[in-house]
């Protein structure tokens, strides 16, 4: 067993990535090294950089996983933007006494559908000598630098109430007690997330995916045999469509955008 | 040159991470953010993401690697758990100094064979409220951060002596001194490692993988034609099938299971 | 916003990493213990594992774009090394108050072209016991950490002045003020970076990618239409042509060596 140390070390600034960067490419080592030159006891979390490039609606759901694991203090940086060099504002935003750093074009926007509406603010003006290429690294990454090591960022900021929102859908509950949502994320394992909160799931009902029938929700994967398609509330919260030990999105032909539904009545 | 600095910093905790998770979902970013929270300084060491889903075997073999590189007061957290939710317990494994926190589904076995079997805890039951399909970060975790920082973990453990083994086939040497082995695992490179070790290797031998004829083994890669196929003593201790600059599997159709042998006397 | 810390925490040693090994298999964590194991607080950069096994001309582009993005101090180890185990050198590279570890293979080319020669020393001679296939780990690894940490390598080092370099191809400029270059990179979104600096492009002048007139040279991806192509001013300085939130490789046909042109009196 390890030696003792020091009960528990005091805070230390932390930042979690998330890009369309992937991992081949110096980008997300450059932008790295851009909040380690300001910031040298920063630690570093890599949340995800294979979302497909200028997929916003994915980085905005893995932002959203990184808000809620974190805690106050904890700073995130989002850069997918397809728009730099353009007008687009940046922002930096504040949810849960946590921080966000990212373009002004719906990346917050399932942070807030779940953790509620924070303060918004869109830097001033741009710094002058910079690359028309790559905010992420010569501007965002000094930001959120500088927020992480809890100093004010050097850039001036304004308070602003309009940040860009994707239009995604949400699940719906009719009067007959249906609900029905879509899958929002198939991860690697084939798992199916969809926008059905548990707290949508009243009592017992009967799961939809598709064109298959799943019965009722049930507590864990290994609830279903080997093979077989199984409803329940994945890690986030959310309705989840898997199979044990292989891929709901293979067996079952589900992608983001398909459509399923909770039933309280319908027997299956 | 850099400038000069302490000699030799103090410690710092060190946990190494292996899964299944793949990079591109956020579940390892919640699980390293859930060590982060309570043990801020800790070192954290990817050792694999990619093994593939519940492939436990890999991933045994992976953390076999990591506790080789690593030394005493290191901790390793394994997490390849197709039985999340399910009663499969949770071990504290102790080996050569270093902690193994993981399911107990088999991970432990290559770091037994190789290093010894240590002594194992299993948690005595599970905290109340955590979800049931994600184990790694709800409780490995938190555990993992514990022994890293060098306090007794929060959680109640208790000894046992039963952990679950994968039935791994083993080198075998004859009377008649051939040496018969398989194939454990296929690098980046194409590299074909097999269970044979060095110390199995006595004198001149001819190796065979599959169908083809290698013979000796020989020091290292640049002592094959570019193209060409060499067996050597990987940097793992086991004997390996490479081809120089080129893809041993695919060029002589090598996978996990491919039948390898060392024979002290045939003449290839 | 997070609370108040340090304005600015001391230089911690900072180690980038470059190879070919791949995020799968456990070497690139067996090379960061053997850092960690030296020294303790640095804080590991990886610019890029995937560039193609033994391809160096990426991993020499790579690691420039390491050095551009860092500062004094700063220790780059890049470990592309087909030749380990051969007699092959190891380099320890001094460039911008930097140091490069790396086996002597032509790796320091495009670092040494975009910011000038350094002093370069190689190992006198290999330690004693070390595998013959894993010099990353068992030789480079020690070095930089020693370097990192500020201490005088405890291997000895005698200088050379002969270091392996690679024969890229350089871009040209005619006479009548036609630049031709090439392709020496296709990024993760399918943008094609070339080997023509911002410095060759004087005025108003029109490019040719393989077939393709882009027209002028342009500020940002965004100066064109969703789905165009345009050439611009990548965030490393050199020229680049993209496809707006699309892939000039795929839509234009191009790859590392596409011959691409910038004239300065055509008209397209």
């Amino acid at each position: 067993m390890p030696r003792q140390t020091n009960h528990r070390p005091k805070r230390l600034p932390v930042i979690t990535l998330i890009s369309d960067f992937g991992l081949a490419d110096p980008y997300l080592a450059e932008m790295k090294l851009a909040i380690l030159r300001q910031c040298a006891n920063v630690r570093l979390v890599d949340v995800t950089h294979g979302v497909d490039p200028h997929d916003l609606q994915a980085a905005s759901i893995a932002l959203e996983r990184a808000v809620a694991a974190a805690w106050a203090g904890v700073v995130h940086l989002a850069v997918v933007d397809p728009g730099v060099g353009s007008p687009r504002r940046i922002l930096v935003a504040a949810v849960a006494g946590q921080s966000i750093v990212c373009p002004d074009n719906g990346l917050l926007t399932w942070t807030w559908r779940r953790h509620g509406r924070g303060k918004v603010s869109a830097i001033a003006r741009l710094p002058r000598v910079i690359s028309a290429t790559f905010h992420g690294r010569d501007v965002m990454a000094p930001i959120a630098a500088d927020l992480a090591a809890g100093r004010k960022p050097r850039i001036s900021l304004r308070a602003i109430n309009d940040p860009v929102l994707l239009d995604l859908e949400l699940a719906r509950m009719t009067a007959a007690g249906l609900v029905s949502g879509q899958v929002i994320h198939v991860d690697h394992f084939g798992n199916a997330t969809t926008n059905i909160s548990a707290e949508m799931i009243v009592g017992n009902v009967s799961v939809r995916a598709g064109r298959h029938s799943l019965g009722q929700v049930r507590r864990t994967y290994s609830d279903a045999a080997i093979g077989h398609p199984i409803a329940i509330i994945g890690s986030s919260g959310l309705l989840e469509i898997a199979v044990r030990e292989g891929s709901a999105a293979r067996k079952l032909g589900l992608r983001v955008g398909s459509v399923v539904s909770a039933d309280r009545w319908r027997r299956s």
